[in-house]
């Protein structure tokens, strides 16, 4: 699973500007980025009147847009799903996934400020911030950027979340996820690539999703 | 894996439409309905000015839009996916997809055909035809809808196609379907399974999704 940094702070404070800079500087170093924005609110991300869109209002459950170049997807659910859902369902071929909010979330944070928009910053930062991006300097013991400074946050996200990608097991069951012991994971992670690796054309599984469905 | 039927037709033969009163039949008998449309061409299902369309156009690989009630995902892929792929990664929640299109897939299909619009149905059907939905008799030996009647359709699809879902095992390395024969198939889905149902909550995994990723 990738790495995952919370872009959050007030609204219309600049987190989709500053989104906007730092993806085009984490693809020119090679990483592949994939975002997630919360929306709280009624739901609508396809056109009206596109097939895909006609499905939908009809009652589809899932609907799926599919072309040589890119997919697109739209379904219901029946919670807020969590970061680590998102991720794991939909973000395992990504290094570094950004989201834009999810302040109460336990991923890592960096904090934008603008000292136009607002008097002051978030309140209640706690040990899971990594950094701040203001346009004054703040009294913090954080490392702070400035929000023109992208090639300096990409290089600090690559350095603290990048330099290395831990092996990893995610395990749903009936649609939830399961939270995993090390020693279980890592007995799931090894039996299971230990098996692959005896399938022709598998001798180097990098990445396995397996998928069950039982009567 | 929930089965699959494809509608499939000339242009503008009304699969859409046809789509359109199918799903909501299929839901009023208790069934979630995925839909699967193909697009050839280049690729827009946002709309532009969201924050979500601003993130993939900044170069972002994947992009998602998540509330209470639905989520959105956007991805670039570097192949144009199967049906088998699409299913697999996507559908999982869902009790029957419906493509539009993908005439030369090994799905059963239903073809649709409206004299009005052309003189003549596809040529070449072969062995996954499973019935035809057509405004005039055509000389055919398989069962013949008109396009009213959906919930003639609904009940054929759900005797045909859902009478029983069965067991089954999807496994997916570096990102391609590995083919499975059934013994391995079940090994893998006996073996894991009966991990699974160690694990506290785990009592009875009607459906298991495990993703792994490897140094």
């Amino acid at each position: 699973m990738p790495p995952v940094v919370s872009l959050v702070g007030k609204p219309d404070c600049g987190k989709t500007t500053l989104l906007e800079k730092l993806i085009p500087e984490l693809n020119r170093r090679g990483f592949r980025v994939g975002t997630i924005k919360h929306h709280v609110h009624e739901f609508e991300m396809d056109t009206p009147g596109k097939d895909t869109w006609r499905h939908k209002r009809a009652g589809a459950h899932t609907v799926a847009l599919s072309s040589p170049g890119g997919i697109g997807v739209i379904k219901d659910v029946d919670h807020d799903a969590t970061i680590e859902e998102l991720v794991g369902r939909f973000f395992d071929d990504v290094d570094l996934v950004i989201t834009e909010g999810y302040k109460g979330a336990s991923a890592p944070k960096i904090e934008v400020f603008r000292s136009s928009a607002h008097p002051d910053p978030l309140e209640n930062r706690d040990e899971t911030w990594l950094a701040l991006v203001t346009d004054v300097p703040l009294k913090s013991n954080l490392p702070e950027f400035s929000a023109d400074d992208a090639p300096g946050i990409a290089a600090f996200l690559i350095d603290r979340l990048l330099a290395e990608t831990p092996s990893h097991t995610l395990l749903q069951v009936n649609g939830s996820a399961i939270p995993l012991t090390t020693f279980i994971a890592e007995l799931f992670r090894k039996t299971i690539t230990g098996m692959v690796t005896t399938l022709k054309g598998c001798k180097d599984p990098k990445s396995i999703t397996i998928t069950i469905r039982n009567d």
